[in-house]
């Protein structure tokens, strides 16, 4: 059943906590905002982040694209679900330079198993100015957390 | 001009090694074959490459599948030119939860200026078998170094 | 439960004529080869289909590709579940110019509810030969068909 | 050289009438509101833009975001310049059934060769209400006329 009252403080908590694990905690992505359909996140940008020519890796904005769309997608769903993608698109607009990344995804399509999100990633310079980087849709999906365990995805699907 | 003959040892040489850069490096990941039109990839999985629920994360393979294509697009270009990507798309088939990734990227279209190339990322598990768990169509620009430095790609493209 | 079973004839037939319909009718397109996981098609070009270039215009081959991959997916769902389109992406490799077009779609992940298709259009020109020109990656979703009347999809998934 | 002054009356007038020319005009598709980085197309919905089970096809929607996503390139394009499509990838958000569809695209990426737009296509129902029904992302080229009489694409990318 799709959740369509306001977060708890607990649940807004929760999802911050968990969106930092694994490979997210190891590229330094941190949760910034939550609210009903609506996640946000950033990154300070190291030498780990950058390419040979100093840009900031496509990989790394396309990691946060869809781990952050992905926790958009948590705020829609019921508690007992998990979210798992099932694919994304991202467009790089323009190469990314800066000292942070901030990565701002918002539900466009809340279904109660397929969901839509777009997540758009903005580099921030020296001064402080955002610039739009890169725009991602991703299709996502809530499976029950139950039917995860010890399971593949080609059988809970 | 395309550079439609073999490529030298050296250029093959060249491209494994700036493979291994920046982000990629930092996410261990390692160039394995090149030959005109295809390069290929892989990452011992470590704790650091996983999600929450143990699974590899998306952003792992979004990035191997990006940089793979990347440079399967520069065994067609010229040695002056370097290689950006567009956008890409990803679907991820099955959840992947072996102790390696392997990517195969292929150009399946080539131009002079627009490069397509599609990357097919395999789970391997402790008994060696592999599986496709993700697929990525790849759409890559090639630009001239000289135009790049101290500009920025919207000067250039 | 998907259907692991080879076809029957009727399914077949079946399937070849539910695919000649509506706007797919209107367009000329046909069905030509159908087996379980594949799905071919093809359609006479007309001045109807082209652009004011002369070249086919991308709505017949992006229609063609979703429609096709569509109905591969058909030949591996139960017979009582209706296919829906969630996304696809489809990238254009060349202009198309010629007499015909063929369509050939594969599944490429077999899900109970989500299964993923690829479908490649080529153009036959007066010497009958195919060339590539478009490539694409399909996400559809079996859902069953008494879910469907009188329902939105947003209440059916 | 991009035009960053706005479009003359006639320009306006030129693109409107450009728009609505072969595989289009033969879909019904109407061009209807043309400013600088923005185009809005329409099309009254009848039975040959239908499915069997009575929804909008989702090649007439993604046609109509892929051409409608052209002309908003037109808008900031130099007028000797041809835009193709690279590549565009739609989500159907919800099934489409009403009486007309109307897609509004604008230009998010403004480059001298690639060009990026969204297009959203939204539903209108007998009683006039318009609901999102699919959104896209559309990567287009701009390239001179001149290079495109005679070749094929493959030359002039």
């Amino acid at each position: 059943m799709t959740n369509r009252s306001t977060l708890t403080n607990d649940r807004i908590e929760y999802l911050k906590r968990d969106y930092e694990r694994g490979f997210i905690k190891f590229c330094g992505l941190r949760s910034v905002h939550v609210e009903r359909g609506i996640f946000q996140s950033k990154v300070k940008i190291t030498q780990d982040h950058r390419q040979q020519d100093n840009f900031i890796h496509a990989g790394v904005m396309a990691t946060m694209a869809d781990h952050t769309a992905g926790y958009s997608a948590f705020t829609v769903a019921a508690e007992h679900m998990q979210i798992l993608t099932i694919e994304f698109k991202i467009n790089f607009l323009k190469p990314a330079s800066g000292i942070e990344l901030i990565c701002r995804s918002k539900v466009i399509r809340e279904g109660k198993q397929i969901i839509i999100s777009e997540s758009e990633v903005f580099d921030i310079n020296r001064d402080n100015q955002e610039n739009l980087v890169a725009k991602a849709m991703v299709t996502l999906m809530a499976v029950p957390k139950s039917k995860l365990v010890g399971k593949t995805s080609d059988d809970s699907q």
